[in-house]
């Protein structure tokens, strides 16, 4: 049988988003069905206010919903210590461990030629800007610990150590191979604290 | 660190879903944020619209998107064949199998006294009605093979046995204490075919 347009619709657009199979799309499209009008207007707006407020924060490249991200507008943070992650989820991550009073850089992304992804795909050249214009002692390099990660790590510790900034990278102790955004904050945080100089 | 309002409010909305918890809500809103405006603006219309079109069938108590539902107004169903079900959902698993040519009728509900759900709460005072309106030969009673479920189809057969009409059950061979929406199409299939008279 084929379900009303509606739903059909509605199925379509959920069976997009990641993780969420023909199972999932239905069960939620059953459930917003048996709930109340609100809820699903709710469901809705907030999808349509996400797209309409966040932006990119012009100086580390995370989600922002002012001018700048609340991060990069905290004085308490140490401004000169500055943590380099591939995605705005990798900042939240690292956010969770509790373990960091530093700021970020967001690269979108990592090396992969294979991709097609170089250093014009990255935000690296703004690094490149924040560094040589913000007084920074120590870049510590979140990069996921795979290949691509690895691979954009041992490259931004060539182009930074000559500025003589020291120049760190999470430690091992996270599943190799592994996505950052997977790991357990208390295995993040210990990768955080004994972190190593390049 | 807090998420930016936004973020944190379609968070809040994701994590009410089925099925949805923080990983996966944080996974979808940051899709989301990747996405083009357009899908995120076609998720939230398609949300809208799910909720402003479907309704309930006046006869059969499915969803519908006109004033009936598809089932009820195709004249090739066998309109002397009528399957019982628990939920919406119900219809869609064993439509999926493709061995059902009849009707439906959606309870909204099994017996549940615990849960204070008793016959005034489910569509069964309808179902009676159309028992005694439209020219029935065979009930299907598919509500599912739990507890609740078999009390309701022990139930609905001994109101419906001295109408003279031919009430039967799905087999069993669904894993009993089981749900009908989780149930693979051929078991779910194999079920109907050999229903046994009650």
């Amino acid at each position: 049988m084929a379900y009303p347009d509606a739903i059909q619709n509605l199925l379509d657009e959920l069976g997009r988003l990641p993780g969420i199979g023909p199972k999932s799309a239905q069960r939620i499209a059953y459930w917003l069905l048996d709930s109340d009008a609100d809820g699903a207007q709710r469901l809705a707006d907030s999808i349509v206010t996400l797209k309409d407020q966040i932006h990119f924060c012009p100086t580390c490249w995370d989600f922002a919903e002012g001018e700048q991200c609340a991060i990069c507008l905290d004085p308490t943070r140490n401004a000169r210590l500055l943590c380099v992650v591939e995605e705005p989820r990798d900042v939240a991550a690292i956010e969770r461990t509790g373990e960091y009073r530093g700021r970020y850089h967001v690269l979108h992304g990592a090396l992969s030629p294979m991709d097609g992804i170089g250093p014009e795909q990255l935000r690296s050249r703004e690094l490149m800007a924040r560094l040589a214009s913000e007084d920074i002692d120590e870049v510590v390099l979140a990069t996921n610990p795979n290949v691509e990660g690895e691979t954009t790590a041992t490259w931004l510790a060539r182009l930074i150590k000559p500025l003589a900034i020291k120049v760190t990278r999470i430690a091992s102790g996270l599943p190799v191979g592994g996505d950052l955004e997977f790991a357990d904050e208390v295995t993040l945080g210990h990768a955080l604290t004994s972190r190593r100089e390049l």
